[in-house]
């Protein structure tokens, strides 16, 4: 009934499904060199790591573990109850950068991190630093909020990583010793429970895709199977804040905390596919499709509730009160990765380009050293400036934060960062899909032998892809290309000089292809507008506009008025100049500053905008807030 | 420098400054002896303050003072930190209602808790259940968080509630105790800070009016001084929370958690009116305005986020996660009847029925054994009943529950109904000015001898309202009506035959009245179409019906589709049959399932509702959820 994929361990996957419509292809086989993301694994390399790594020092994170071998906790310990967590994500990334890379000095520091942890672990498996010893709490007390097997989960990623782009050393060798320990205290007849927040299940199944060890997937599956029963207790927010009100197999939509309904739901896949659980792979396709619909923001942001980090009802989805947490949408993309790897259907890689454009590029600054936890879709006043020299207080910050006392994001995007190019692309026996468009090459090995491509493209900035064939075999074989939702017209492919219309979906080309072939995707990006569900309440009556895979916003530093609260923008008025985009934007009319409800018979409305219609640039969502403090909505008022 | 108003301080008032434009009547001045709300006072004197008492011992928070005695704190000890201050809340509506009734068996019980209570304070006045015991946080160590002087604050109303009605018994005694000690401890050169939850403040201030003691204010002015400089340190929702960012003379607008709010600038302005401070005066009145047009909802209800229980920026008003607490609606009652006293303009008492008719009345279900918390403008989903034998963990619930875990709310409405008439009249020395509307009447003496007037209404179920003279003198005085700012048009006022119109604002009728005389307003409570503000996002292409002071709202219950979400209203549709407010309702046309944001240039929005249009019964908003589970909406998309 369970399967592992013993072939795919030592390749540099990100994950290994044993089953599924599309193979993984690795970091080592699509290579990402330049432009949009090229330049954002470059940061990641030069300055995101390297900030992260300085910062899990300053706060003690990393000190825990050193105090807890000389016996300073729990007086020493620094940071919320999961604070190894972020060392163990901060690992990963570094890890796969050094696979991605060959970095060795960094290669060096990973291993004296891992120096420091290895000591902590107790004899019989147990790792973490904040309970168990006297004057803590004790293990598993607090499964509710203690995070300790969200810790594990975030170790046995890391280890995945380590072991597959590096092989199998001390990390992995802890790994499996918390691993070990795990399925022994919560298997059959163990504690049965599971972990407030979600993400040892992704972890566990990864490890027995890594190790060929089906206990590990057991025990993910017990998880699985457990959570939804109510084992948790109830809280203020509602069992749904972690899932436990309802078994996965029998929700309807995603619902509570954003970044654990993600990460459970990946999980769920993971279990789904490995022991071939339709149901329950189908219950998440039902619960993301209707979620997608209803409950997640242009953007790609999930979670409209600061209250709990939650996603909201269907059609909640206040622009300016949208918490669209960073790592939520690292889990929607782990999510619709491995959806996409299981159904091969381009939606799911439509809402990875979405995410990884408007959220993941949003939340790090250009500098690569401040970043969002929350990513709100109207900012309201310009707020205040995060220190730079300690953790903000605050996961809301108008200004990106160079850390939080809550951090989860910043090791979360670095971790995404290193490991991009798996997302980009996959195999099948028939050939190689292009799922995301940047500079660089694809290889696979197909039974005829080794194919390539290699792909130049200014993409997003314009939409043409020039794909050429860089090793090829003598039969015919795929060069599938995702066409994304948003290109409805003009999209067209031309395979060596013959062009064809293509519409949104996947566009197989299967041929004998030369090197030197070339095909060029031509996407239709100009900027559009978007018009909301009228279902959605708080976007009633307003506009937005994208640019190809880009949400456009409207900052206030780019506008004369200086205030977005009061603006309207004029329908007619949309220009894209090469990406330079434009709009009229004027003020809401003269409205009284006294009671704001009015009876229209008596008083009018005010009819339209006061001051003149200004041209006004717009900037790309991800790009917001690089300019000093302002304010921003991307949702426009027609009136 | 400060006035004490000695004269008053054994009659019945609510309140009772030294100056101000219109001066308070107490509750045996006015009497309400019918009507929508004598109905709610009847319900609170036969069902609601023994509910009240029931659940206060059901949950040991009585028994809490008990334990102290028997030595069984902290252990036996339950509920939260300010659970001392249910209780102290329940013995004011007590007071006030032995006052109002003379209610001899009330009396009893109210003399028993306080029996109870008594033991407990220390030798220094000291008086809490949670603080100060081995095991237990010490004395005034959690300022920001421990509600210490906040249930002062309440056994100082209390007090003063009881002082006035019956006299200065044990009570009182106990009460003049605390604030001796809390003088000394905090005043001058001791402990420089303030109480995390402002109350203390009103409490210290009527408490100096009642006993004629200016120390009690001079601490009330220290606490209002020194709040907002970050006295009380940061915390993640940010120092605003507790409205300690900012000097209250120097906010612009209501910020953080609004009940903190609401309280605090109620005793800012009893502070400021005995002090003669003009400038702290004019700031919460500019405040005030401010927060009226920005950040209040239809309902008078205040508080737009469920995060930190607290007002949003400028337009933030989303219906669907309106917090509206009631206990906030109790503060800007608390805040407007004290700037209606020192201006006597009529806007506070708009805003005093506006939050009456659809905060105060809207909390208790009609079983008088249910509440709001939370008192949302837009249920989307129906969810669950609350269990009736115990205590929500969950403040905002779909339908009311008996009790919280956090029961503020209760024991606020109780108090409010009980102490209701003040608010209705006042008196000046021209005569009495009646600002609510309700059968009943009103006393007061003016220099040339006693005067009075008996009201007859059905109010608001119509517009009538019949004032007679009951007791006169030989010279002019007036008989001063409110016109509500809803009543833009069509209000007339008859004196003897003699039918002028009224406007907004107030009528001042000044004559040698004769018992007898007359005075017939008529109000035009017809259902008329609301319109929001175009700066609130949240409302756009949506109308609201008022009838009359009654904000009207759409309940899935009287709706075909049952679906209020998708609800869409034709704009002509309005008909009111004497308070039968039906409209015409479809639903939002045909709209995909899938990805909710599209190019309208491409996909064509849906252009109207796909089902018929029907005529619907409106709700009256304080009467929604008196039908078991429902959806429910106040704001209707026009299409």
């Amino acid at each position: 009934m369970s399967h592992v994929n013993t072939a795919s361990t030592m390749s540099e996957h990100l994950v290994s499904p044993s089953t599924g419509t599309l193979q993984p292809l690795g970091i080592d086989q699509v290579r990402i060199t330049g432009g949009f993301w090229g330049e954002r694994q470059q940061l990641n390399a030069t300055t995101i790591i390297e900030h992260c790594e300085k910062w899990v020092e300053k706060m003690g994170w990393v000190g825990n573990f050193d105090a807890a071998i000389a016996g300073r906790l729990p007086g020493a310990r620094t940071g919320r109850q999961f604070a190894d967590s972020d060392v163990y994500k901060l690992i990963e990334a570094m890890a796969w950068e050094i696979g991605r890379t060959g970095d060795l000095a960094m290669d060096e520091r990973l291993r004296a991190l891992v120096d420091r942890i290895a000591p902590v672990q107790e004899a019989d498996g147990y790792l973490n630093t904040n309970f168990g010893r006297r004057g803590q709490v004790g293990r598993y007390e607090d499964l509710p909020h203690g995070h300790e097997l969200y810790c594990y989960g975030h170790l046995l990623q890391a280890a995945v990583a380590r072991g597959r782009t590096t092989g199998d050393d001390l990390l992995v060798q802890i790994a499996r010793r918390a691993a070990d320990h795990l399925c022994e205290v919560f298997g059959d007849g163990g504690i049965e429970s599971v972990c407030g927040h979600p993400e040892i299940e992704v972890g566990l199944v990864e490890f027995a895709r890594y190790t060929n060890e089906p206990k590990y997937l057991q025990q993910a599956k017990l998880f699985i199977d457990r959570r939804g029963h109510g084992v948790l207790g109830d809280l203020e927010l509602g069992r749904s804040y972690f899932q436990d009100d309802i078994p996965i197999r029998k929700s309807r939509a995603f619902a509570g905390h954003a970044v654990r309904a993600t990460y459970l739901a990946a999980g769920a896949v993971d279990v789904a596919v490995e022991t071939d659980d339709e149901e329950l792979l189908h219950s998440v396709i039902d619960q993301l499709a209707h979620t997608v619909a209803a409950r997640t923001y242009l953007t790609g942001g999930m979670g409209s509730r600061h209250e709990g980090e939650a996603f909201g009802g269907d059609f909640e989805l206040p622009s300016d009160r949208a918490y669209a947490e960073t790592c939520a949408g690292v889990g929607s993309i782990m999510l619709n990765y491995r959806l996409l790897l299981a159904t091969g259907e381009p939606r799911y890689a439509d809402l990875i380009e979405r995410t990884l454009f408007n959220v993941i590029a949003t939340a790090p600054g250009d500098d690569g050293q401040s970043f969002y936890y929350t990513n709100t879709l109207h900012q309201r006043e310009p707020g205040e400036i995060a220190p730079t020299d300690e953790a903000s207080m605050r996961a809301a910050s108008s200004l990106r934060a160079p850390w939080y006392e809550v951090s989860c994001c910043p090791t979360n995007v670095a971790r995404t960062l290193a490991s991009l190019g798996s997302y980009f692309a996959t195999a099948t026996a028939e050939g190689i899909q292009l799922h995301q468009y940047a500079p660089g090459t694809v290889t696979t090995e197909l039974d005829g032998g080794a194919v390539g491509i290699s792909v130049a493209t200014e993409y997003p900035n314009n939409g043409e892809v020039t794909i050429e064939v860089t090793d090829t075999i003598d039969e015919p074989w795929d060069i599938a290309l995702r066409v994304p939702a948003w290109a409805k017209e003009g999209a067209t492919v031309n395979v060596n000089g013959t062009i064809r219309n293509a519409g949104p979906g996947t566009v197989t080309l299967r041929e004998t292809f030369a090197v030197g072939d070339t095909v060029q995707l031509s996407l239709p990006v100009e900027a559009h507008w978007v018009e909301p569900d009228p279902r959605i309440d708080s976007l009633r009556g307003q506009l937005a506009v994208e640019r190809g895979p880009l949400v456009m916003c409207l900052e206030s530093v780019d506008l004369q008025s200086g205030d977005v609260n009061a603006a309207t923008v004029d329908r007619g008025s949309l220009t894209d100049d090469s990406g330079r985009v434009t709009v009229s934007i004027g003020s809401i009319g003269d409205v009284s500053d006294e009671w704001p409800y009015l009876d229209p018979a008596v008083m009018g409305a005010p009819t339209g905008p006061t001051t003149e219609m200004a041209p006004t640039t717009l900037t790309p969502y991800h790009a917001w807030a690089n300019r000093g403090p302002s304010t921003m909505r991307v949702w426009m008022p027609t009136g």
